[in-house]
């Protein structure tokens, strides 16, 4: 159960044994449902997942009432409303499973625990913000700077599994474009 | 010279002497005239920047062709290019001086020396990266979220500084507005 997280950890620091059985202890199993909200807006976000099988959507609303997603979590990756995680004020952002999930979940105590004991944890964390800032970064911004064409180029060729494995409905809404406009921008590609 | 920035990072790590002689000694001081260009479009980002005196502006251009200023530093604040200083990927962004500027500049490689060798800077890269995060996901999540006045009314209570020291043309681009409809916001406000 914990191997696909204990593979990402040693991918990105070289914790020896008790450091990383130490790590590992403080996460959790959890199974979600498919369109469980893991996170509520307006809550603060306590928790980091780390989704070992099906998919977390990272989303907000916009002002017009739209919901605009921020991120997909497919399998091995990280994920949590990390602006809320980080200033503990109410998150703009839901979390929702877009399938039956298994995650392995650790509490922002345990998570700053660690941060002050296992020094190579500091460095972890330095990995995940600064992977978090450019994704994030890149992905608001082409909202605001490219067309919805190019923004469908790019997830063609970044991330094709999106495109594949996900239902029009969210593919749209990860474009920030209408189900209508996907289908026009697809014929033509 | 270097008391704000001695401040700063005392605020920020309780380093002791030693620590706070060997970071400090990484610093250089760098004056910058009115309107140059510290980063270009298409360049690398190879410096962290703290202000000693006078105000950098980091800005982007949008697929109509106007700019958009996504951060201002004033005085006792760090800026850079901040994606490109991560991925070393050529920037999306320019930093301009808006008026004559007194820096202090670390090279990139200088700061990932300090945090292979001063433990205690991987922390201070933490809180930056953090704050980075949190105002950056903000900053850019209102372009998308918020109308013009709202966020108009938001810099009107959190920065007013911006709108007392910097001319109209910098709020409007900061707003991602035109002068046109700043003016008629301010004369509605």
């Amino acid at each position: 159960m914990y191997e696909q997280l204990t593979k990402y950890i040693l991918d990105t620091i070289p914790v020896n044994d008790n450091e990383l059985a130490s790590i590992l202890s403080y996460f959790q199993p959890l199974k979600s449902k498919k369109n469980e909200l893991l996170i509520n807006h307006g809550q603060s976000s306590q928790r980091m997942f780390f989704v070992e099988n099906g998919c977390l959507r990272i989303f907000f609303i916009q002002e017009d009432g739209q919901d605009i997603t921020r991120y997909l979590a497919f399998e091995k990756n990280f994920a949590t409303a990390l602006v809320s995680f980080i200033s503990q004020e109410p998150s703009l952002e839901f979390i929702q499973a877009l399938e039956d999930t298994e995650l392995l979940s650790i509490s922002r105590r345990d998570f700053h625990h660690l941060l002050e004991t296992v020094p190579l944890w500091e460095k972890f964390y330095r990995h995940y913000l600064e992977h978090a800032y450019v994704t994030n970064t890149n992905r608001l911004m082409s909202f605001i700077t490219m067309d919805a064409v190019e923004r469908y180029r790019i997830l063609l060729r970044e991330s094709p599994l999106i495109i594949q494995r996900l239902p029009n409905k969210i593919v749209a809404s990860y474009l920030n474009i209408s189900q209508e406009t996907l289908s026009r921008i697809k014929s033509r590609i």
